[in-house]
């Protein structure tokens, strides 16, 4: 397990390393990418030699992160992941840093602590927020590209401020990096409204597809493959469908069904404080956490709707559900 | 034209004040409703007799702004008009109080000046955060419930802090309010989550009706008597449709044209930085802020439709557009 320590230890390991790699988690989001080049930019002001690595190909939305940062090549004196909660989250590069990862930053409460040491505040709504405070204390004052990547994981990581991870310090922090000169329209308009044409022709379909069952407490949406290849939809597009159903009044248990090439579903289950979605995939050969989860169902479509259901009429008329 | 003053010039007015009426804006949204309970709660915490006026009735999704908050009838002395840019914007309530409007409060740079005295904070994301001012120039202490109606106010003017409206101290005022307790959760799925069968199936006959001008520079979303009847959507699910055509990719001005009964058309135009949506709406005969504004043209929808296009093909051609 991970030896856990606080922002200003953290600061100190880094300040007396060099040759750093930064490590980013697979699929990544805007809090690791931001906490990776935050860091990385403080990181190089102080003239270290560092570098960003993502077990994937970084989407283009994200390009400003790293705009104007060297990525130099060299053999790594010190590894330090940023908002990977656990070593498998490394995805190809797990088998390259596995067992040398020096510093781990997160906000992950379900951090396995795979790296030697570890700064954690699982009460933090984003990883960048902990990063903040290790540049704080490595005595950089951020400039605008640091203060726009870590603007960029705080605002990601609490839906711009909606999801109830958002407190008045999280919001205060905000306000901060919009102090160090953030383009916020900007980046919110990147990371929050824009939608290809592609993609509001996939949503419309989508809704299209959306049935009611259970006296409209469970909304289900199927994202077929023909619908995906009707919009001209990309893999970018496909991001973000899963919350849709359960956005609908009085819809308790949200189901996002898309199917994947070999024609099975992915199954995205979304709840409110009237189901466990954690234990509906649970019983679906799933898991995942109590308002989102998950689990992958075999074809066809009808099939997998009438698994779904049965398993969310039962849980649904289990003496446990209901309040507010 | 209304006296300019001062947020604590208006709280001199109010504390020498009695039976004092509030004024919100007709189609309430979470801004004037907002401004309207957090002043009558603290001016009844002062011991008033104050009451809020909506010239329509307030949808239900509001009604924790004025949970608690007694109504009294009484003849008014004091008539405070808040988040009213122009007297006709009280409907029915015009002809019972217009040339009677002691104070107005408000963010928008185009009030026309109905009132004998305004506050205007035109740099303000939302008329809420003047009420703020006011509030504290009264000596009154947010409880929860004024810092509930002053959060939904911020929050909806900004599109929970996602449009370019949102500056430091609009995240700093949110922040404030957390700290008084504000239930932001609830707010925040209340006011963007939560939409009804009906809405979701406007949502997808309107975006069937998307149609794109200009290179995909202008998209324009028709929203008719027919669709609205089809769908079944009332009222309160008209809201928040205009920023859709804008969030599409390449579209720098987004237009929403929603018929209204008599046949004409509410034309709601949304800009980037790219175009100056008051500059548009003006020329149309209405108004409204750099990025939102709007404007009433008579149908049918294809002669409307080329009234707008007209206005935007010259805005864009013009030298000054462009830019980031």
């Amino acid at each position: 397990m991970s030896e856990p320590i606080s922002a200003a230890a953290a600061a100190d390991r880094l300040r007396g390393a060099d040759r750093i790699v930064l490590l980013t988690h697979q699929y990544p989001d805007g809090d690791t990418l931001g906490c990776g080049f935050a860091l990385c930019r403080a990181l190089q002001k102080l003239g270290k030699t560092v570098r960003v690595e993502c077990p994937d190909e970084i989407p283009e939305k994200y390009g400003y992160l790293s705009e104007g940062v060297p990525c130099p090549a060299f053999e790594p004196a010190f590894v330090c992941a940023v908002d990977v909660a656990d070593a498998r989250l490394l995805g190809p590069l797990e088998g390259v840093y596995a067992g040398r990862i020096a510093l781990c930053i997160d906000h992950h409460g379900s951090n396995t602590g795979y790296a030697r040491e570890l700064v954690l505040r699982a009460d933090y709504a984003a990883a960048a927020m902990v990063v903040r405070e290790v540049i704080a204390a490595l005595g950089v004052e951020p400039d605008r590209g640091i203060a726009e990547c870590l603007y960029t994981g705080i605002a990601t990581d609490t839906g711009c401020f909606k999801y109830s991870n958002t407190t008045a310090q999280t919001l205060r922090m905000a306000a901060e990096m919009l102090d160090f000169g953030v383009n916020n329209e900007m980046i919110n308009r990147t990371m929050f409204d824009v939608k290809t044409r592609a993609r509001v022709e996939l949503e419309r379909q989508a809704l299209d597809s959306m049935r009611f069952y259970l006296e409209g407490r469970c909304a289900v949406m199927l994202v077929t493959n023909a619908m995906i290849a009707r919009s001209g939809a990309g893999e970018n597009d496909l991001e973000g469908l899963a919350p849709i159903p359960r956005q609908i009044e009085g819809v308790w248990v949200g189901v996002t069904m898309r199917e994947k090439k070999d024609g099975s579903f992915k199954v995205s289950v979304r709840t409110g404080n009237h189901a466990d979605a954690s234990a509906i995939c649970t019983r679906l050969g799933g898991g995942g956490h109590l308002r989102a989860a998950g689990c992958t169902l075999a074809g066809p479509a009808e099939r997998a709707v009438e698994a779904v259901l049965d398993v969310v009429r039962r849980t649904l008329s289990a003496p446990s559900a209901g309040g507010r």
